[in-house]
Protein backbone atom coordinates (compact mmCIF):
# COMPACT_ATOMS: atom_id res chain seq x y z
CA UNK A 1 0.00 0.00 0.00
CA UNK A 2 2.19 2.88 -1.17
CA UNK A 3 0.47 6.15 -0.75
CA UNK A 4 1.57 9.98 -1.87
CA UNK A 5 1.98 12.24 1.24
CA UNK A 6 -1.66 14.09 0.96
CA UNK A 7 -2.98 10.72 1.12
CA UNK A 8 -1.27 9.52 3.78
CA UNK A 9 -2.05 12.97 6.38
CA UNK A 10 -5.75 11.84 5.00
CA UNK A 11 -5.59 8.15 6.23
CA UNK A 12 -4.34 9.30 10.16
CA UNK A 13 -7.49 11.24 10.27
CA UNK A 14 -9.46 8.76 9.54
CA UNK A 15 -11.08 6.66 11.69
CA UNK A 16 -10.95 3.52 13.86
CA UNK A 17 -12.89 0.38 13.02
CA UNK A 18 -13.64 -1.69 16.13
CA UNK A 19 -16.19 -4.74 15.97
CA UNK A 20 -17.68 -7.10 18.38
CA UNK A 21 -20.05 -9.70 18.11
CA UNK A 22 -21.80 -7.71 20.67
CA UNK A 23 -21.53 -4.78 23.09
CA UNK A 24 -19.31 -6.84 25.24
CA UNK A 25 -16.18 -4.76 23.00
CA UNK A 26 -17.50 -1.62 24.15
CA UNK A 27 -14.69 -2.04 27.26
CA UNK A 28 -12.23 -1.91 24.58
CA UNK A 29 -13.50 1.18 23.05
CA UNK A 30 -13.56 2.41 27.04
CA UNK A 31 -9.37 1.85 26.72
CA UNK A 32 -9.17 2.51 23.33
CA UNK A 33 -10.56 6.07 24.41
CA UNK A 34 -8.51 6.45 27.28
CA UNK A 35 -5.18 5.88 25.95
CA UNK A 36 -5.75 7.49 22.46
CA UNK A 37 -8.51 10.39 22.81
CA UNK A 38 -8.31 12.36 19.75
CA UNK A 39 -8.93 8.88 17.46
CA UNK A 40 -12.62 8.90 15.97
CA UNK A 41 -14.23 5.46 16.41
CA UNK A 42 -16.80 3.23 14.60
CA UNK A 43 -17.85 0.80 16.63
CA UNK A 44 -19.92 -2.13 14.98
CA UNK A 45 -21.74 -4.52 17.46
CA UNK A 46 -23.43 -7.76 15.69
CA UNK A 47 -26.35 -7.57 18.12
CA UNK A 48 -28.76 -9.34 16.26
CA UNK A 49 -26.44 -12.18 15.93
CA UNK A 50 -24.56 -12.24 19.01
CA UNK A 51 -23.03 -14.56 20.99
CA UNK A 52 -20.45 -15.76 18.77
CA UNK A 53 -18.48 -17.76 21.41
CA UNK A 54 -20.66 -20.76 21.14
CA UNK A 55 -20.80 -21.46 16.91
CA UNK A 56 -18.58 -23.13 14.93
CA UNK A 57 -15.38 -21.20 13.03
CA UNK A 58 -16.92 -21.50 9.93
CA UNK A 59 -20.03 -19.24 10.96
CA UNK A 60 -17.76 -16.98 13.13
CA UNK A 61 -15.37 -15.65 10.11
CA UNK A 62 -18.75 -15.64 7.69
CA UNK A 63 -19.67 -13.18 10.43
CA UNK A 64 -16.43 -10.98 10.76
CA UNK A 65 -16.00 -10.76 6.83
CA UNK A 66 -19.74 -9.53 7.10
CA UNK A 67 -18.71 -7.36 9.89
CA UNK A 68 -15.25 -5.84 8.74
CA UNK A 69 -16.77 -4.90 4.97
CA UNK A 70 -19.45 -2.69 7.18
CA UNK A 71 -16.15 -0.78 8.52
CA UNK A 72 -14.17 -0.70 5.54
CA UNK A 73 -17.19 0.97 3.60
CA UNK A 74 -17.26 3.76 6.57
CA UNK A 75 -13.24 4.42 5.63
CA UNK A 76 -11.70 3.07 8.61
CA UNK A 77 -7.61 2.66 8.53
CA UNK A 78 -7.35 -0.08 10.29
CA UNK A 79 -9.80 -2.56 12.30
CA UNK A 80 -9.40 -3.84 15.96
CA UNK A 81 -11.01 -6.80 16.27
CA UNK A 82 -12.96 -6.19 20.18
CA UNK A 83 -13.89 -9.89 20.50
CA UNK A 84 -11.92 -13.00 21.32
CA UNK A 85 -13.90 -15.43 19.92
CA UNK A 86 -13.47 -13.32 16.61
CA UNK A 87 -9.45 -13.06 17.15
CA UNK A 88 -9.22 -16.73 18.19
CA UNK A 89 -10.36 -18.36 14.98
CA UNK A 90 -11.25 -15.42 12.44
CA UNK A 91 -8.14 -13.33 12.46
CA UNK A 92 -5.91 -14.64 9.77
CA UNK A 93 -8.66 -14.93 7.36
CA UNK A 94 -9.82 -11.45 7.87
CA UNK A 95 -5.75 -10.46 7.32
CA UNK A 96 -5.92 -12.32 3.98
CA UNK A 97 -9.40 -10.99 3.00
CA UNK A 98 -8.46 -7.42 3.63
CA UNK A 99 -6.33 -4.77 2.73
CA UNK A 100 -5.88 -3.17 5.90
CA UNK A 101 -4.16 -3.71 9.16
CA UNK A 102 -6.47 -5.90 11.10
CA UNK A 103 -5.08 -6.06 15.54
CA UNK A 104 -6.98 -8.37 17.95
CA UNK A 105 -7.39 -8.96 21.84
CA UNK A 106 -5.72 -12.27 21.96
CA UNK A 107 -1.94 -11.31 21.28
CA UNK A 108 -2.14 -8.31 23.36
CA UNK A 109 -3.77 -10.57 26.34
CA UNK A 110 -1.17 -13.30 25.95
CA UNK A 111 1.78 -10.67 26.02
CA UNK A 112 0.32 -9.01 29.34
CA UNK A 113 -0.27 -12.23 30.89
CA UNK A 114 3.51 -13.11 29.91
CA UNK A 115 4.81 -10.60 31.48
CA UNK A 116 2.38 -10.47 34.51
CA UNK A 117 2.93 -14.24 35.52
CA UNK A 118 6.87 -14.18 34.81
CA UNK A 119 6.93 -17.92 33.98
CA UNK A 120 4.19 -19.17 36.10
CA UNK A 121 1.31 -21.11 34.97
CA UNK A 122 -1.53 -18.78 33.08
CA UNK A 123 -4.99 -19.00 33.87
CA UNK A 124 -7.19 -18.08 30.89
CA UNK A 125 -11.27 -17.74 31.29
CA UNK A 126 -12.96 -17.20 27.87
CA UNK A 127 -16.28 -18.65 25.66
CA UNK A 128 -16.21 -21.71 24.81
CA UNK A 129 -15.26 -21.09 21.00
CA UNK A 130 -11.93 -19.67 22.51
CA UNK A 131 -11.09 -22.06 24.58
CA UNK A 132 -11.84 -24.96 21.94
CA UNK A 133 -9.55 -22.77 19.52
CA UNK A 134 -5.87 -22.96 21.33
CA UNK A 135 -5.49 -19.43 20.92
CA UNK A 136 -4.16 -18.18 23.81
CA UNK A 137 -1.49 -21.29 24.24
CA UNK A 138 -0.51 -20.64 20.82
CA UNK A 139 -0.08 -17.13 21.71
CA UNK A 140 1.78 -17.17 24.53
CA UNK A 141 3.85 -20.14 23.51
CA UNK A 142 4.94 -17.70 20.60
CA UNK A 143 5.99 -15.27 23.20
CA UNK A 144 7.72 -17.61 26.04
CA UNK A 145 9.04 -20.70 25.67
CA UNK A 146 8.22 -21.57 29.78
CA UNK A 147 4.80 -20.08 30.15
CA UNK A 148 2.09 -22.75 30.28
CA UNK A 149 -1.80 -22.08 29.69
CA UNK A 150 -4.51 -23.84 31.60
CA UNK A 151 -8.06 -22.86 29.83
CA UNK A 152 -11.66 -22.79 31.30
CA UNK A 153 -14.52 -22.18 29.27
CA UNK A 154 -16.74 -19.54 30.97
CA UNK A 155 -19.91 -19.33 28.90
CA UNK A 156 -22.38 -17.99 32.57
CA UNK A 157 -19.91 -15.31 32.98
CA UNK A 158 -20.84 -13.76 29.62
CA UNK A 159 -24.96 -14.06 30.54
CA UNK A 160 -24.06 -12.62 33.69
CA UNK A 161 -21.85 -9.63 32.30
CA UNK A 162 -25.15 -8.90 29.71
CA UNK A 163 -27.54 -8.92 32.44
CA UNK A 164 -25.42 -7.08 34.66
CA UNK A 165 -25.95 -9.35 37.33
CA UNK A 166 -22.01 -8.74 38.60
CA UNK A 167 -22.24 -8.59 42.28
CA UNK A 168 -23.61 -10.24 44.85
CA UNK A 169 -23.51 -14.16 45.68
CA UNK A 170 -24.58 -15.85 42.37
CA UNK A 171 -21.63 -14.04 40.26
CA UNK A 172 -19.19 -15.19 43.03
CA UNK A 173 -20.77 -18.67 43.21
CA UNK A 174 -20.22 -18.79 39.10
CA UNK A 175 -16.74 -17.16 38.95
CA UNK A 176 -15.58 -19.62 42.05
CA UNK A 177 -16.43 -22.83 39.92
CA UNK A 178 -14.63 -21.62 36.92
CA UNK A 179 -11.85 -20.58 39.08
CA UNK A 180 -11.18 -23.54 40.72
CA UNK A 181 -10.44 -25.64 38.06
CA UNK A 182 -7.87 -23.02 36.89
CA UNK A 183 -6.25 -22.80 40.59
CA UNK A 184 -6.38 -26.55 41.40
CA UNK A 185 -3.89 -26.68 37.95
CA UNK A 186 -1.56 -24.35 39.19
CA UNK A 187 -2.58 -21.19 37.62
CA UNK A 188 -0.89 -18.12 38.81
CA UNK A 189 -2.57 -15.44 36.91
CA UNK A 190 -6.22 -15.27 35.44
CA UNK A 191 -6.70 -13.36 31.88
CA UNK A 192 -9.82 -12.34 31.28
CA UNK A 193 -10.03 -13.91 28.14
CA UNK A 194 -13.66 -12.08 27.24
CA UNK A 195 -14.47 -8.62 26.34
CA UNK A 196 -17.60 -9.16 28.71
CA UNK A 197 -15.53 -10.22 31.68
CA UNK A 198 -14.22 -6.83 32.83
CA UNK A 199 -17.50 -6.06 34.09
CA UNK A 200 -17.31 -8.81 37.24
CA UNK A 201 -13.50 -8.34 37.42
CA UNK A 202 -14.34 -7.75 41.27
CA UNK A 203 -16.27 -10.92 42.17
CA UNK A 204 -13.80 -12.71 39.66
CA UNK A 205 -10.74 -11.05 41.95
CA UNK A 206 -12.39 -11.59 44.80
CA UNK A 207 -12.79 -15.59 44.47
CA UNK A 208 -9.86 -15.64 43.35
CA UNK A 209 -8.08 -14.61 45.95
CA UNK A 210 -10.65 -16.43 48.39
CA UNK A 211 -9.48 -19.61 46.75
CA UNK A 212 -5.55 -19.06 46.85
CA UNK A 213 -5.52 -16.56 49.66
CA UNK A 214 -3.39 -14.51 47.27
CA UNK A 215 -3.77 -11.50 45.33
CA UNK A 216 -2.62 -12.73 41.99
CA UNK A 217 -2.67 -10.60 38.43
CA UNK A 218 -5.88 -10.10 36.91
CA UNK A 219 -5.21 -9.21 33.15
CA UNK A 220 -7.74 -7.06 31.22
CA UNK A 221 -7.49 -8.10 27.95
CA UNK A 222 -9.19 -4.63 27.16
CA UNK A 223 -6.10 -2.62 28.36
CA UNK A 224 -3.28 -4.31 26.93
CA UNK A 225 -5.16 -4.21 23.46
CA UNK A 226 -5.67 -0.21 23.75
CA UNK A 227 -2.01 -0.48 24.51
CA UNK A 228 -1.34 -2.15 21.61
CA UNK A 229 -3.20 -0.02 18.78
CA UNK A 230 -1.95 2.91 19.74
CA UNK A 231 2.15 1.17 19.93
CA UNK A 232 0.93 0.20 16.20
CA UNK A 233 -0.72 3.68 15.19
CA UNK A 234 2.56 5.48 16.74
CA UNK A 235 4.94 3.20 14.75
CA UNK A 236 2.60 3.02 11.35
CA UNK A 237 2.43 6.71 11.04
CA UNK A 238 -1.28 6.15 11.52
CA UNK A 239 -1.93 8.33 14.63
CA UNK A 240 -4.55 10.71 14.23
CA UNK A 241 -3.31 14.83 14.92
CA UNK A 242 -6.70 15.77 16.56
CA UNK A 243 -6.56 17.39 19.75
CA UNK A 244 -9.81 17.42 20.65
CA UNK A 245 -11.78 14.58 22.12
CA UNK A 246 -12.48 11.67 19.30
CA UNK A 247 -16.20 10.89 18.19
CA UNK A 248 -17.64 7.46 18.75
CA UNK A 249 -20.44 6.32 16.28
CA UNK A 250 -21.89 3.45 16.99
CA UNK A 251 -23.59 0.80 14.75
CA UNK A 252 -25.47 -2.51 15.99
CA UNK A 253 -27.40 -4.66 13.49
CA UNK A 254 -30.06 -4.87 16.38
CA UNK A 255 -31.16 -2.61 18.95
CA UNK A 256 -32.49 -4.73 21.88
CA UNK A 257 -34.72 -2.79 24.66
CA UNK A 258 -31.94 -2.23 27.32
CA UNK A 259 -29.72 -1.00 24.83
CA UNK A 260 -28.80 2.06 26.18
CA UNK A 261 -28.34 0.83 29.86
CA UNK A 262 -26.02 -1.86 28.20
CA UNK A 263 -23.89 0.09 26.48
CA UNK A 264 -23.45 3.02 29.27
CA UNK A 265 -22.18 -0.14 31.52
CA UNK A 266 -19.70 -1.45 29.06
CA UNK A 267 -18.48 1.88 27.65
CA UNK A 268 -18.00 3.50 30.81
CA UNK A 269 -19.67 6.86 29.88
CA UNK A 270 -23.28 7.53 28.54
CA UNK A 271 -24.63 6.63 25.01
CA UNK A 272 -26.49 9.48 22.66
CA UNK A 273 -26.99 7.88 19.46
CA UNK A 274 -27.06 4.91 18.15
CA UNK A 275 -27.33 3.54 14.11
CA UNK A 276 -28.95 0.34 13.27
CA UNK A 277 -27.67 -1.01 9.75
CA UNK A 278 -28.73 -4.28 8.44
CA UNK A 279 -25.61 -7.08 7.73
CA UNK B 1 -57.37 -25.25 0.74
CA UNK B 2 -59.42 -27.74 -0.71
CA UNK B 3 -58.62 -31.07 -1.50
CA UNK B 4 -59.65 -34.36 -3.37
CA UNK B 5 -59.29 -37.97 -1.01
CA UNK B 6 -55.48 -38.45 -2.19
CA UNK B 7 -54.42 -35.43 -1.65
CA UNK B 8 -55.79 -35.50 1.86
CA UNK B 9 -54.76 -39.11 2.47
CA UNK B 10 -51.52 -38.16 1.27
CA UNK B 11 -51.46 -34.83 3.71
CA UNK B 12 -52.54 -36.36 6.76
CA UNK B 13 -49.06 -38.61 6.49
CA UNK B 14 -46.72 -35.60 5.97
CA UNK B 15 -44.12 -34.36 8.24
CA UNK B 16 -45.11 -31.87 11.27
CA UNK B 17 -42.42 -28.88 11.06
CA UNK B 18 -41.40 -27.70 14.90
CA UNK B 19 -38.93 -24.81 14.79
CA UNK B 20 -37.28 -22.78 17.64
CA UNK B 21 -34.42 -20.38 17.75
CA UNK B 22 -31.66 -23.24 19.56
CA UNK B 23 -32.24 -26.62 20.73
CA UNK B 24 -34.85 -25.31 23.72
CA UNK B 25 -37.71 -26.50 21.40
CA UNK B 26 -37.10 -30.19 21.55
CA UNK B 27 -38.40 -30.15 25.03
CA UNK B 28 -41.97 -29.86 22.80
CA UNK B 29 -40.56 -32.37 20.40
CA UNK B 30 -39.95 -34.88 23.82
CA UNK B 31 -43.77 -34.11 24.52
CA UNK B 32 -45.11 -34.57 20.98
CA UNK B 33 -43.60 -38.00 20.68
CA UNK B 34 -45.08 -39.07 24.28
CA UNK B 35 -48.38 -37.95 22.86
CA UNK B 36 -48.27 -38.38 18.67
CA UNK B 37 -45.71 -41.37 18.89
CA UNK B 38 -46.42 -42.16 15.12
CA UNK B 39 -46.32 -38.54 13.39
CA UNK B 40 -42.79 -37.73 11.57
CA UNK B 41 -41.29 -34.63 12.54
CA UNK B 42 -38.72 -32.31 10.58
CA UNK B 43 -37.22 -30.15 13.68
CA UNK B 44 -35.52 -26.90 12.89
CA UNK B 45 -33.02 -25.63 14.88
CA UNK B 46 -31.89 -22.29 14.23
CA UNK B 47 -28.57 -22.42 16.37
CA UNK B 48 -26.70 -20.05 14.40
CA UNK B 49 -28.74 -17.01 15.55
CA UNK B 50 -29.79 -18.42 18.86
CA UNK B 51 -30.98 -16.59 21.09
CA UNK B 52 -34.14 -14.65 19.90
CA UNK B 53 -35.29 -14.00 23.42
CA UNK B 54 -33.30 -10.79 23.52
CA UNK B 55 -33.74 -9.58 20.13
CA UNK B 56 -36.51 -6.84 18.61
CA UNK B 57 -39.58 -8.03 16.98
CA UNK B 58 -39.02 -7.18 13.81
CA UNK B 59 -36.08 -8.82 14.36
CA UNK B 60 -37.62 -12.14 15.09
CA UNK B 61 -40.33 -11.71 12.61
CA UNK B 62 -38.05 -11.84 10.18
CA UNK B 63 -36.25 -14.99 11.28
CA UNK B 64 -39.34 -17.35 11.85
CA UNK B 65 -40.11 -16.46 8.56
CA UNK B 66 -37.09 -17.68 7.18
CA UNK B 67 -36.99 -20.98 9.12
CA UNK B 68 -41.22 -21.25 8.52
CA UNK B 69 -39.80 -21.21 4.69
CA UNK B 70 -36.83 -24.25 5.45
CA UNK B 71 -40.11 -26.08 6.68
CA UNK B 72 -42.55 -25.97 4.16
CA UNK B 73 -40.12 -27.09 1.38
CA UNK B 74 -39.98 -30.14 3.13
CA UNK B 75 -43.68 -30.99 2.87
CA UNK B 76 -44.79 -30.51 6.17
CA UNK B 77 -48.28 -30.43 7.02
CA UNK B 78 -48.53 -27.69 9.91
CA UNK B 79 -45.84 -25.64 11.96
CA UNK B 80 -45.53 -26.31 15.90
CA UNK B 81 -43.30 -22.63 16.90
CA UNK B 82 -41.65 -24.59 19.87
CA UNK B 83 -40.38 -21.04 20.81
CA UNK B 84 -41.92 -18.78 23.77
CA UNK B 85 -40.43 -15.58 22.23
CA UNK B 86 -41.50 -16.56 18.46
CA UNK B 87 -45.55 -17.29 19.59
CA UNK B 88 -45.10 -14.24 21.56
CA UNK B 89 -44.06 -11.41 18.78
CA UNK B 90 -44.71 -13.50 15.32
CA UNK B 91 -47.32 -16.14 14.97
CA UNK B 92 -49.79 -13.74 13.82
CA UNK B 93 -47.90 -12.36 10.79
CA UNK B 94 -46.66 -15.87 9.98
CA UNK B 95 -50.30 -17.09 9.73
CA UNK B 96 -50.96 -14.46 7.20
CA UNK B 97 -47.65 -15.11 4.99
CA UNK B 98 -47.79 -19.01 5.10
CA UNK B 99 -50.69 -21.29 3.89
CA UNK B 100 -50.90 -23.43 6.06
CA UNK B 101 -51.75 -24.46 10.09
CA UNK B 102 -49.14 -22.70 12.59
CA UNK B 103 -49.23 -23.54 16.48
CA UNK B 104 -47.72 -21.54 18.98
CA UNK B 105 -46.95 -22.15 22.61
CA UNK B 106 -48.49 -19.45 23.94
CA UNK B 107 -52.57 -20.02 23.93
CA UNK B 108 -51.57 -23.86 25.29
CA UNK B 109 -49.44 -22.37 28.14
CA UNK B 110 -51.85 -19.80 28.99
CA UNK B 111 -54.78 -22.48 28.97
CA UNK B 112 -53.07 -24.79 31.00
CA UNK B 113 -52.04 -22.25 33.76
CA UNK B 114 -55.88 -20.81 34.13
CA UNK B 115 -57.32 -24.39 34.44
CA UNK B 116 -54.17 -25.18 37.23
CA UNK B 117 -54.83 -21.39 38.90
CA UNK B 118 -58.60 -21.94 39.08
CA UNK B 119 -59.11 -17.90 39.15
CA UNK B 120 -55.91 -16.78 41.36
CA UNK B 121 -53.06 -14.88 39.57
CA UNK B 122 -50.74 -16.80 37.41
CA UNK B 123 -47.01 -15.98 37.70
CA UNK B 124 -44.97 -16.85 33.86
CA UNK B 125 -41.15 -16.57 34.03
CA UNK B 126 -39.48 -16.10 29.97
CA UNK B 127 -37.12 -14.30 27.97
CA UNK B 128 -37.05 -10.40 28.05
CA UNK B 129 -38.61 -10.72 24.88
CA UNK B 130 -41.87 -12.61 25.81
CA UNK B 131 -42.49 -10.83 29.11
CA UNK B 132 -42.37 -7.38 26.83
CA UNK B 133 -44.31 -8.71 24.15
CA UNK B 134 -47.77 -8.91 26.95
CA UNK B 135 -48.08 -12.16 25.03
CA UNK B 136 -49.08 -14.26 28.10
CA UNK B 137 -51.29 -11.74 29.88
CA UNK B 138 -52.97 -11.29 26.39
CA UNK B 139 -53.36 -14.93 25.85
CA UNK B 140 -54.74 -15.50 29.40
CA UNK B 141 -57.14 -12.55 29.62
CA UNK B 142 -59.10 -14.33 26.33
CA UNK B 143 -59.69 -17.10 28.49
CA UNK B 144 -60.75 -15.87 32.03
CA UNK B 145 -61.57 -12.56 32.66
CA UNK B 146 -60.69 -13.26 36.39
CA UNK B 147 -57.26 -14.28 36.02
CA UNK B 148 -54.17 -11.85 36.25
CA UNK B 149 -50.38 -12.60 35.40
CA UNK B 150 -47.42 -11.59 36.88
CA UNK B 151 -44.89 -11.35 34.57
CA UNK B 152 -40.73 -12.05 35.25
CA UNK B 153 -37.83 -11.87 32.46
CA UNK B 154 -35.64 -14.63 33.80
CA UNK B 155 -32.88 -15.03 31.07
CA UNK B 156 -30.04 -16.32 33.27
CA UNK B 157 -32.27 -19.28 33.54
CA UNK B 158 -32.00 -19.80 29.61
CA UNK B 159 -28.09 -20.11 30.00
CA UNK B 160 -28.04 -22.38 32.92
CA UNK B 161 -30.67 -24.63 30.94
CA UNK B 162 -27.88 -24.31 27.60
CA UNK B 163 -25.13 -25.30 29.89
CA UNK B 164 -26.81 -28.06 31.52
CA UNK B 165 -26.22 -26.66 35.04
CA UNK B 166 -28.82 -27.52 36.35
CA UNK B 167 -28.55 -28.66 39.79
CA UNK B 168 -26.95 -27.46 42.74
CA UNK B 169 -26.98 -23.91 44.67
CA UNK B 170 -26.40 -21.25 41.49
CA UNK B 171 -29.63 -22.74 39.83
CA UNK B 172 -31.54 -22.61 42.99
CA UNK B 173 -29.79 -18.75 43.83
CA UNK B 174 -31.29 -17.74 40.34
CA UNK B 175 -34.21 -19.50 40.41
CA UNK B 176 -35.35 -17.47 43.68
CA UNK B 177 -34.15 -14.51 42.58
CA UNK B 178 -36.49 -14.44 39.77
CA UNK B 179 -39.59 -16.60 41.93
CA UNK B 180 -39.06 -13.74 44.52
CA UNK B 181 -40.86 -10.95 42.78
CA UNK B 182 -43.41 -13.27 41.43
CA UNK B 183 -44.49 -14.50 45.18
CA UNK B 184 -43.97 -11.59 46.49
CA UNK B 185 -46.84 -9.93 43.92
CA UNK B 186 -49.24 -12.97 44.57
CA UNK B 187 -48.68 -15.18 42.19
CA UNK B 188 -50.49 -18.91 42.97
CA UNK B 189 -48.84 -20.52 40.29
CA UNK B 190 -45.88 -20.91 37.62
CA UNK B 191 -45.43 -21.40 33.94
CA UNK B 192 -42.77 -22.22 32.21
CA UNK B 193 -42.91 -19.93 29.49
CA UNK B 194 -39.55 -20.64 27.54
CA UNK B 195 -38.78 -24.07 26.12
CA UNK B 196 -35.41 -24.17 28.27
CA UNK B 197 -37.34 -24.13 31.27
CA UNK B 198 -38.20 -27.57 32.27
CA UNK B 199 -34.74 -28.67 32.22
CA UNK B 200 -34.68 -26.48 35.56
CA UNK B 201 -38.07 -27.70 36.78
CA UNK B 202 -36.20 -29.76 40.27
CA UNK B 203 -34.88 -25.87 41.37
CA UNK B 204 -37.87 -23.79 40.49
CA UNK B 205 -40.26 -26.27 42.33
CA UNK B 206 -37.70 -26.41 45.14
CA UNK B 207 -37.26 -22.32 45.62
CA UNK B 208 -40.76 -22.15 45.00
CA UNK B 209 -41.78 -24.58 47.73
CA UNK B 210 -39.34 -22.66 49.90
CA UNK B 211 -40.70 -19.26 49.00
CA UNK B 212 -44.21 -20.62 49.91
CA UNK B 213 -44.49 -23.60 51.93
CA UNK B 214 -46.98 -24.93 49.59
CA UNK B 215 -46.50 -27.01 46.43
CA UNK B 216 -47.90 -24.90 43.90
CA UNK B 217 -49.07 -25.75 40.32
CA UNK B 218 -45.76 -25.55 37.91
CA UNK B 219 -47.08 -25.54 34.39
CA UNK B 220 -45.12 -26.94 31.42
CA UNK B 221 -45.94 -25.40 28.37
CA UNK B 222 -44.33 -27.95 25.84
CA UNK B 223 -47.19 -30.68 27.65
CA UNK B 224 -50.11 -28.26 27.03
CA UNK B 225 -48.88 -27.61 23.24
CA UNK B 226 -48.05 -31.13 22.66
CA UNK B 227 -52.05 -32.09 23.73
CA UNK B 228 -52.83 -29.07 21.91
CA UNK B 229 -51.33 -30.65 18.74
CA UNK B 230 -52.31 -34.18 18.97
CA UNK B 231 -56.83 -32.37 19.47
CA UNK B 232 -55.75 -29.98 16.51
CA UNK B 233 -54.69 -33.11 14.05
CA UNK B 234 -57.53 -35.21 15.42
CA UNK B 235 -60.35 -32.30 14.96
CA UNK B 236 -58.75 -31.56 11.70
CA UNK B 237 -58.45 -35.04 10.54
CA UNK B 238 -54.88 -34.34 9.78
CA UNK B 239 -53.68 -37.18 12.32
CA UNK B 240 -51.22 -39.79 10.59
CA UNK B 241 -52.42 -43.32 10.36
CA UNK B 242 -49.25 -44.85 11.05
CA UNK B 243 -48.85 -47.23 14.02
CA UNK B 244 -44.98 -47.50 14.48
CA UNK B 245 -42.68 -44.64 15.94
CA UNK B 246 -42.67 -41.85 13.77
CA UNK B 247 -38.80 -40.66 12.65
CA UNK B 248 -37.36 -37.28 13.74
CA UNK B 249 -35.52 -35.31 11.41
CA UNK B 250 -33.15 -32.89 13.05
CA UNK B 251 -31.82 -29.20 11.10
CA UNK B 252 -29.77 -26.69 12.72
CA UNK B 253 -27.93 -23.86 11.17
CA UNK B 254 -25.05 -24.34 13.00
CA UNK B 255 -23.36 -26.95 15.00
CA UNK B 256 -22.32 -26.75 18.26
CA UNK B 257 -19.51 -28.38 19.63
CA UNK B 258 -21.48 -30.14 22.24
CA UNK B 259 -24.73 -30.10 20.21
CA UNK B 260 -24.94 -33.95 20.71
CA UNK B 261 -24.84 -33.71 24.47
CA UNK B 262 -27.42 -30.25 24.43
CA UNK B 263 -30.21 -32.09 22.28
CA UNK B 264 -29.92 -35.23 24.13
CA UNK B 265 -30.40 -33.52 27.41
CA UNK B 266 -33.44 -31.84 26.01
CA UNK B 267 -35.15 -34.45 23.76
CA UNK B 268 -34.81 -37.14 26.43
CA UNK B 269 -33.41 -39.57 23.45
CA UNK B 270 -30.13 -40.22 21.90
CA UNK B 271 -29.73 -37.82 19.22
CA UNK B 272 -28.02 -40.11 15.66
CA UNK B 273 -28.27 -38.08 12.78
CA UNK B 274 -28.20 -33.76 12.58
CA UNK B 275 -28.36 -32.09 9.00
CA UNK B 276 -26.56 -28.23 8.99
CA UNK B 277 -28.68 -25.91 6.59
CA UNK B 278 -28.22 -22.46 5.58
CA UNK B 279 -31.03 -19.87 5.97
Amino acid sequence: MSANPLEKAARREAPLGVFDSGLGGLTVVHALREKCPGENIVYLGDTARVPYGTRSPETVVRYALGCSRVLLKRGVKAIVVACNTVSAVALDMLRIELDLPILGVIVPGARAAVEASQGAPIGVLATTGTISSNAYPRAVAALSTRAVVIGQAAPLLVSLAEEGWVDGQVPRLVAQRYLEPLVRKGARSVVLGCTHFPLLKKPIAEELAALTGENLPIVDSAYATADDVATFLTERNLACTRTERGTLDLLVTDVPKSFREVASRFLGETVDEVHQIDL
